[in-house]
């Protein structure tokens, strides 16, 4: 099975909107911040002790990322401009980067002594990402410069880790240079490359090396605690969980390994199952930004990381490669609309980190210290324009920027449509046309040509109760109904009935017992105080909805309007209880659209009466 | 206003009940445990480097506590075997004080030449509990020897802390000296005491030396961030914090201090109407064990520490002797009948440190590392027989075997009954005589002798929201009603309706939204897994409760049963919210009794539908 890359699609409606906003403000936002905060001039390797900006450890990847983002956004809309940055940073690489092909800010300028000594200092992680710029960017213009600076760089990490072993560890303490090594193998067509990713897949929790290096809470938290083939259920940092898993799930797509796709499908599930906020969000905990355990949940705590979510629907797009069952596009959805779609304001310049779903301005403000002892580093109500560690804003940029990638694969038999954009595509002599208000309207009608004698296969989104489809279908298997094209020329209308809905979570969920979230569509909505004026707990909705719905432009989706109830409030701390509650509408907004408002209260788990 | 001490009192029914456990299986118990882990040795000071048991900086103040038990103990039931242990101790400890009366065991045998350096290191904490401890056996026995080793030490203090002020900090860093001063100046009538305790109580927030003294987490922790007269709130490690208020309110009765009361009102109502759990417990993270914020009452992670809701109890003791206004003895009724008690088993052999509110057995076990980094040192699930820091089993030894503390205060004119025991009390001329089955059923029948010409002030507790009272009231002032007695011998009936009723909590409190605790007269309820079958989470209690009592012999106290609902159950982590639930009973214990019968799931606050 095969991607139809996001080159090879027009996108309109909702995403390219999404696209002129990450081009035109997120894309300018993050160089400035980054050019504020020495991040572009480390590539000089000028810093001085003493100078403002020391390089930080991950500055690499930042860059990287943010070259990424600008590498797919020329691709559809060239800019001379950007392009000139680019090229400007890759001629310093060029210039600063060691005669054996290493670079590394840090490791350079820093801590020139240190190289592949400390397992825990993103060194590899920074490699990774820097590939994936180059490979981006030489997809963008033909330029190879960049990717020849790689690909020495990574002929001498083969030298170090594998053809000597002669680096102070085995595998990275931070995972993305294994997904970029088969990246690069795609690109190249060098098998090396693709064996260089196997070696550090395989060898990570085998290795007497790893065992020994420092660690940060524990083996599990980088994912080093077994072999990855025997590993049971998404552990530890959650944003390093699902880069390995992307790696694996590529590797077990080339190599066509099922027992490794096994471990992939085991460990989604573990996420799908148990470990995941209903935004697509993963990770429950500041501490160690990781995985906690099975439906440990909690929403004003949330870590929910934006770069995680990007992660968890990586690794979804790359399952839907090797077996088309509609869980993995239905979780890539749910991520990438809510959870993922939240770590950037509707400006496209501010940014989340952490995303959660319960926010009470006035208990984070009194619990303070509490809030930043015990669980979270970050007292988030408002996005902001830059982090210290400021690895999200970039990566929700690239992911924007490529967004395409999600929609189709196919094979020689059939094309499957994973997602519904207003798009139109063309690949292998196939033109596909959608059109569609998706994810505000459930209708899609496509228009296919050149595949007579083909078979697509169009994806029944898991939150569709209702639907048609105005097509014979032949089959439908694992959430895809699968339709024989007979003709030239093709039109086929979907009607995935888009109703406000009620979600309720598993009991086993502590902090959504007897509460609800408002869904519609893809879109996980939630209250915000602004907009219903008393604090959302004393708010409970009414299992009959009576929904109104009501375009927002500035969102470009809908927003909500139920009924509800509003408890009676007293002073005291405990009082003998009365059902004292009266009927009110209750305002929601889609969840990605929270925070744009200034501060304000926020929940998605609502109580329901 | 004076109190009647408990020496004057007569206990039946529940409180003689739980007298004789105490007596026959906790005091004994503790005794044991004390024993193994060295903590009677120590008194020896026969330790040295590499010995097993190193002495532990409180251990003198655990021995201390238990020594005050027995002491309230045998002043009702004589008792030859405790008095010679304790006899022995005080014997060891006349042996190894030092000449200047000093007397420490870990700073004489572990840190010799430390002594008075370590703000930190509870010197001056257990040199109040040894005080404690010797007024409590002198009064018990008439033996003065500890007495007297124990003014020694005190005045050795006053040379070191007030007249020379030679010590490394002024004021200690766990209050506790403070308190023990004025009991001592009670027995003692030595004005000196009075002065030392007020100087240690003014002094604290105002010293240099303090202020430069290492603290764990700041200041406020030990309430030494201002001068006592100005803190507005309750804050930092919330033991601490109600032993100085105890003493605060000790000095405001004897120096008739106003504006020291206003603070210790202030600061009372600062835990009664925002920092309380419904069950009397306070403190609600493990880090600090303190107060943490307003409304920040989380369940599950609840600290709620036994010591607190004892010291809370102290305290409103205390300020029920200054002002009679009945919220004071709400507070201890609520205390003691609730968190306090849970603190021991009903066997009264195991103990909890830390009472919850919520324990899920299965996700404490799941999510063992993510609560002990982040929320609670303990996986309470099971009471056990001894704790590293043990403060807690004696401290409800003591607070058992002197319950009768509680009962009554009294001026020239009139007798304020704050609680209702079945009992029998004489004092200054006094006879009352409490017919009652209370705490489980609200009708009380007192008898008065003795009190003609004077007015007898009975308490109409808070939860009572219908009742009876057969005599005719002169007023009704601050939840007491006042009746005149005109002859020498009076009966009066009194009938508190003790009906289950359901409490709701301010909507501020997160974790009690949509949810209601069940109450009957001071109990509060709880319900556990092992009666109810189901994850506790998946039941909604009903508003109309159809409640049935049934006597429990072991609990001394009714359990409940009342109507309400069983959610569905379903694997997946959300589903499309389907009303499904089905009518049931739900089965309710109370709260005290949780923990009896093996390890189980518990829940206060139960969901309503």
């Amino acid at each position: 099975m095969k991607s139809v890359t996001f080159d090879k699609i027009n996108l309109g409606g909702f995403w390219k909107n999404r696209f002129d906003i990450n081009k035109t403000a997120t894309i300018p936002m993050v160089y400035d911040r980054f050019s504020d905060t020495g991040r572009f001039d480390a590539f000089k390797f000028e810093w001085k002790d003493g100078d403002p900006n020391r390089p930080h450890i991950f500055w690499d990847s930042d860059v990287a990322k943010w070259i990424e983002a600008v590498a797919y956004t020329i691709t559809k809309t060239p800019d001379k401009e950007l392009e000139a940055i680019v090229d400007g940073v890759v001629d310093l690489i060029e210039k600063n980067r060691d005669e054996s092909g290493y670079f590394n800010i840090y490791f350079t300028v820093c801590e020139p002594d240190n190289r592949f000594t400390n397992r825990m200092a993103h060194e590899l992680y920074c490699a990774g990402h820097l590939t994936e710029a180059a490979i981006a960017y030489y997809n963008a213009t033909g330029k190879d410069k960049f990717l020849r600076l790689m690909c020495d760089y990574m002929d001498y990490i083969e030298k170090v880790f594998i053809i000597e072993d002669s680096a102070e560890f085995s595998t990275p303490g931070h995972e993305e240079i294994e997904l970029a090594l088969v990246k690069l193998y795609d690109c190249t067509g060098n098998e090396k490359y693709l064996k260089m990713s196997s070696h550090f897949v395989e060898t990570r929790g085998t290795s007497e090396k790893d065992e020994n290096s420092p660690y940060y809470i524990s083996h599990a938290y980088d994912q080093t605690h077994k072999p990855v083939r025997e590993q049971e259920r998404a552990i530890g940092h959650s944003v390093r969980a699902t880069y390995l898993y992307c790696a694996m799930a590529d590797l077990a797509l080339r190599l066509n390994d099922k027992t490794l796709y096994d471990a992939c499908r085991r460990l989604f599930m573990s996420i799908a199952e148990k470990q995941m906020y209903i935004t697509g969000g993963i990770g429950s905990t500041h501490y160690g930004e990781r995985f906690t355990e099975d439906y440990h949940l909690p929403n004003d705590v949330a870590y929910s990381e934006t770069c995680a979510s990007i992660g968890l629907a990586l690794f979804a797009r790359r399952m839907s490669l090797i077996e088309p069952d509609s869980i993995y596009a239905d979780i890539a959805e749910t991520a990438i609309y809510n959870c993922a779609l939240a770590g950037v304001s509707l400006s496209g310049k501010a940014f989340f980190y952490v995303n959660p779903l319960e926010i009470n301005v006035e208990r984070r403000r009194r619990n303070k210290e509490f809030f930043q002892h015990n669980i979270s580093g970050f007292d988030i109500t408002q996005r902001v324009e830059v982090f210290d560690c400021s690895c999200c804003p970039p990566n929700i940029a690239r992911m924007i920027a490529s967004i395409g990638d999600f929609l189709y694969t196919y094979n020689n038999d059939t094309v499957f449509v994973h997602h519904y954009f207003k798009s139109d595509a063309e690949f292998d002599g196939i033109k596909i046309v959608q059109n569609t208000e998706y994810p505000n309207n459930g209708a899609v009608k496509l228009n296919v040509k050149g595949m007579k004698g083909k078979t697509i296969a169009v994806r029944i989104p898991s939150w569709a109760e209702n639907y048609s489809i105005g097509a014979e279908v032949a089959k439908t298997e694992k959430g895809y109904a699968y339709i024989a094209i007979d003709c030239d020329e093709a039109e086929i209308c979907l009607d995935f009935a888009m109703e406000c809905r009620l979600v309720a979570a598993n009991p086993e969920i502590e902090s959504d017992a007897g509460r609800v979230a408002l869904c519609r569509g893809p879109l996980v909505y939630c209250a915000e105080r602004i907009d219903n004026g008393i604090a959302l707990n004393n708010l409970s909705i009414s299992a009959d909805l009576n929904a109104e719905i009501l375009f927002n432009e500035e969102m470009q989706a809908y927003t909500v309007e139920t009924d509800g109830f509003e408890d009676g409030v007293f002073d005291s701390l405990y009082r003998t209880y009365r059902p004292d509650f009266n009927s009110r509408r209750i305002k929601f907004i889609p969840y990605f659209a929270f925070a744009n408002r200034g501060e304000s209260d926020m929940l998605v788990w609502v109580r329901i009466k």
